[in-house]
């Protein structure tokens, strides 16, 4: 647990969400401000869906306050809020960061996919040239499809259960990066030259679940992500370790998402 | 300087003003909330003129916010957020502070004069029956002068070079509290059987401004308030010392209001 300064010259980020109790961004982020020297903190915000509107309006007239972190399950609701967006958010149609320009605008901008990239990369992985398998075509499937694409991934093949929200990803995927082929999975489970599977469902949280797809014997070489944070490991990752292969759960792709968040924040900041 | 920690499940108090940077109350109240073992801070709220109903509509329906503070510009006009105010509040025509009841309503209420009131009993003085010489009839002077009227003082003459505003204060301090006798004060330096003299103008904040009306030598049993705070010391003050009278600034007032303050919050507080 960090500890805070507090005065009236403190400057303020936010987390918004609901519920929020769960989050650790104030922990987190209010830690990383104070050891950069920062008279500043992130506090929780809890914004009721019912008072979403004025709520997020009333925050954003703050004088004080800089930035804020959108969590669940604000993230695509957001990107009504800001006077202008990054090309990415307006691709994977959500934020996860709003700040304050120095023009007083406000900015929207998405960084959980990236996070993924970052990630990747800093474990020795790059995501460029790949060819990867994803499951999930949901809010955070769509951040990590755009940032994959983005990071210049050959191709996507993406399972969804709901078969329409898989080929509306790769559609989008398509449209703003023609270079990656962006494909609708047909088999959850198969895979073919994939060096890269991504699990972005929620399958693997519950006890008891198992995996989200009937996988069989991995290849060694096939680098597998599993976004669940909780538990740290799950039936998939497990998997894939017997197999051989070497597994990233979403903390890695969280920490690097914060830093993202927060140097977004601090381009401007004094 | 007070260390704080914050955490999702963190609860949220603010003080609102225009400007911010300069308030103790972060400071001062988050270092309150922490030694209670509260998982609660007091940030700074910088709440815009031009923005000020709907940044306050927003934070008033923050589900993790419990309480603000309300300090200058904003205690008159805050009066109209409140589902319902306090009497002194109602009386004084402004607020310090609004608290979320449980059944989810706004309160507001108005400690200005209470801790001026609690300051003197704590110094030995108690207010009720005596007679009182109160100079400014504004913000400070109209909470002073009600919550001394509550408290059962006999009699206030009120000065104020705006004549016609004594003469608004002292008729509603006549209409809410019949027995004690308000007046307004023709002459400031005038002190005939007074056993208080309050000082509620800003006159003696600045440097070469003297005293807020030509004191001529004071009897050494009058008890005299300058409710200043910066500077410590006035030129007010130092005539009443070397006077012999016992003298208070505005600290021990502003210590008992914090007090106050903080027992309203936390009488629904967990």
């Amino acid at each position: 647990m960090s500890l805070a300064r507090i005065d009236g010259a403190t400057r303020l980020y936010g987390i918004v969400g609901h519920p929020i109790a769960q989050v650790r961004s104030p922990e987190v982020m209010t830690a990383w401000l104070q050891q950069g020297g920062h008279n500043a903190i992130l506090v929780p915000l809890h914004v009721l869906p019912e008072a979403f509107d004025e709520t997020m309006l009333g925050l954003m007239r703050l004088g004080n306050l800089d930035g804020l972190v959108i969590t669940v399950p604000y993230k695509a609701r957001a990107l009504a809020l800001a006077d202008s967006n990054l090309p990415m958010a307006q691709q994977v149609g959500a934020i996860n960061a709003l700040r304050r320009n120095p023009d007083g605008s406000w900015e929207g901008a998405i960084f959980d996919g990236v996070g993924l990239v970052r990630a990747l990369r800093a474990d020795g992985f790059e995501p460029a040239g790949r060819r990867v398998k994803m499951l999930g075509a949901g809010g955070a499937g769509s951040a990590v499809a755009i940032a994959l694409a983005e990071a210049g991934a050959r191709s996507l093949d993406i399972f969804d259960t709901d078969a329409a929200r898989a080929a509306g990803l790769a559609q989008r995927v398509t449209t703003h990066y023609p270079d990656c082929k962006a494909h609708v999975a047909g088999d959850a489970a198969q895979l073919d030259d994939h060096e890269l599977l991504i699990n972005c469902t929620p399958i693997g949280m519950h006890p008891g679940e198992g995996m989200p797809a009937p996988f069989g014997r991995l290849d060694p070489e096939l680098r597998v992500v599993d976004i669940i944070m909780k538990p740290r490991s799950t039936p998939l990752a497990e998997h894939a370790q017997a197999c051989g292969c070497r597994v990233m759960n979403g903390v890695p792709m969280l920490d690097r998402q914060v830093e993202a968040v927060m140097s977004f924040f601090m381009e401007h900041a004094q």
